[in-house]
């Protein structure tokens, strides 16, 4: 099957247009599974409570994740990406997966970064795996790739494609990734934005673009430019993600040996 | 202080030639902290259970823990370096660490590589640390870096420099263990061979040099070519490997939510 992803330079609040632009990507796109960026539709600078209460939405019952429903079907695809999340008084930094059938579920960010923390609450969905007909997706965002517990624990779960929203701004995680890949034999899609926000005196955020596609074996199968607009797809097989093995005598997953690991608390 | 790594190309079965190597190479060396590759004074590739039981040595009683001893009391520094050991009827790949007063301890290598599983038994210690003089000095051993686990458990107990004593043939590593710097905020010392071993038909095995130091950032501090014999140093400093804070919103141990983290067993 064919994954892939979008980058692209949201506006921010712009949801309408940000959509607007996905919509057109994919008209011409062949593939079965779109991962798009974290806050894709909205942008990522939120500088006030009141901002994110204006944008942020229930799921499945808002606009956005609505609007990606109706792709999937449209499309027959299955699509990860990004949003602010309202759920009772709370905000959430969170992604949801869609297919052809329409909302499939929603993932909220384990590990916020930066002041993200004064906005959303850290995820209470732990790392979920949704058992589709084109192969088992997890969801993390951003951030969690710096714990390796994230990719682990979806990995555990038997994810074998990891759909990665993201809005980058350090350098590390392109040249990361085949690492997290590596250790965990799955597929990584990481889908990252382009351009800068500067809505905060002070406070200028470069999004760094490199959003690539990662193989079990850690090979960079796509790997998008730093500032470009781009839609980029790579042929996967998500069942290879399935064998651990490494060679005769280790396989990654059964040579694990929990009993000496420091105890996660 | 000053850390190092010796990188060079041992022979096989022939213990003394190596260990005179050593000492001849530590002789005109300012190090503080020396990690020497795994199996450093036997060579690595054994082909019957009988070579390893002639090969393998109790710890701390056996000749070369006593030769490492000696050394790191006539020099005053620290080592940390690789042996089969012999312990009652089982055999391990290990690694000792002593000091100017000593032996201090012994890690058995928990997740062993490839045919090392048809002679050595998986290690029983769990991941050490040992607070000395010169800071908290953790180690684990080639193989053991594929598995986050590894380097993280050693971090969370208290590790500031983690020794990793090699015998690389893979080609990942080198390029992988900024990542697990980064994720871990702690020194890390690969100390691997150069050379080939083919004592086995059809089985050539040749280990890649790339030795290096990297940084609680990540950051490479020195890296050893592919195949040169060589010793090189870097001025490291422990207790920055103590900060776990990437930004004032984040340390990235504070920020570890086990929680939601898959169960390890």
């Amino acid at each position: 099957m064919k994954a892939g992803f979008y980058q692209f330079n949201p506006g921010f609040g712009k949801k309408e247009d940000n959509i607007r632009k996905v919509v057109s990507a994919v008209k011409n796109a062949e593939v079965d599974f779109l991962v798009l960026p974290e806050f894709f539709a909205t942008g990522y600078q939120f500088i006030s409570p009141d901002e994110v209460a204006e944008l942020a939405e229930p799921v499945p019952d808002g606009y956005t994740t609505e609007a990606l429903s109706e792709l999937s079907s449209e499309r027959k695809i299955f699509i990860a990406a990004g949003l602010p999340e309202r759920h009772g008084d709370k905000f959430y930094n969170s992604a949801v997966l869609t297919g052809p059938q329409g909302f499939i579920g929603v993932y909220r960010k384990t590990h916020l970064f930066f002041e993200e923390n004064l906005y959303f609450t850290p995820g209470d969905t732990g790392f979920k795996v949704w058992n589709t007909e084109i192969g088992r997706i997890g969801i993390m965002i951003c951030f969690d790739w710096f714990f390796p517990e994230a990719m682990r624990s979806l990995a555990l779960s038997g994810a074998e494609v990891v759909a990665h929203p993201s809005n980058l701004i350090l350098p590390h995680c392109p040249d990361s990734m085949p690492v997290r890949s590596l250790e965990n034999r799955v597929y990584a899609i990481t889908a990252n934005r382009t351009g800068i926000e500067n809505r905060k005196a002070g406070q200028s955020l470069r999004f760094i673009g490199k959003s690539e596609i990662v193989s079990p074996k850690g090979e960079i199968l796509v790997r998008a430019p730093e500032d470009e607009e781009v839609l980029m797809a790579a042929e996967i097989d998500p069942g290879t993600a399935k064998d651990k093995k490494l060679n005769p005598f280790n396989d990654l997953f059964k040579d694990r040996r929990p009993e000496y690991y420091k105890p996660l608390s």
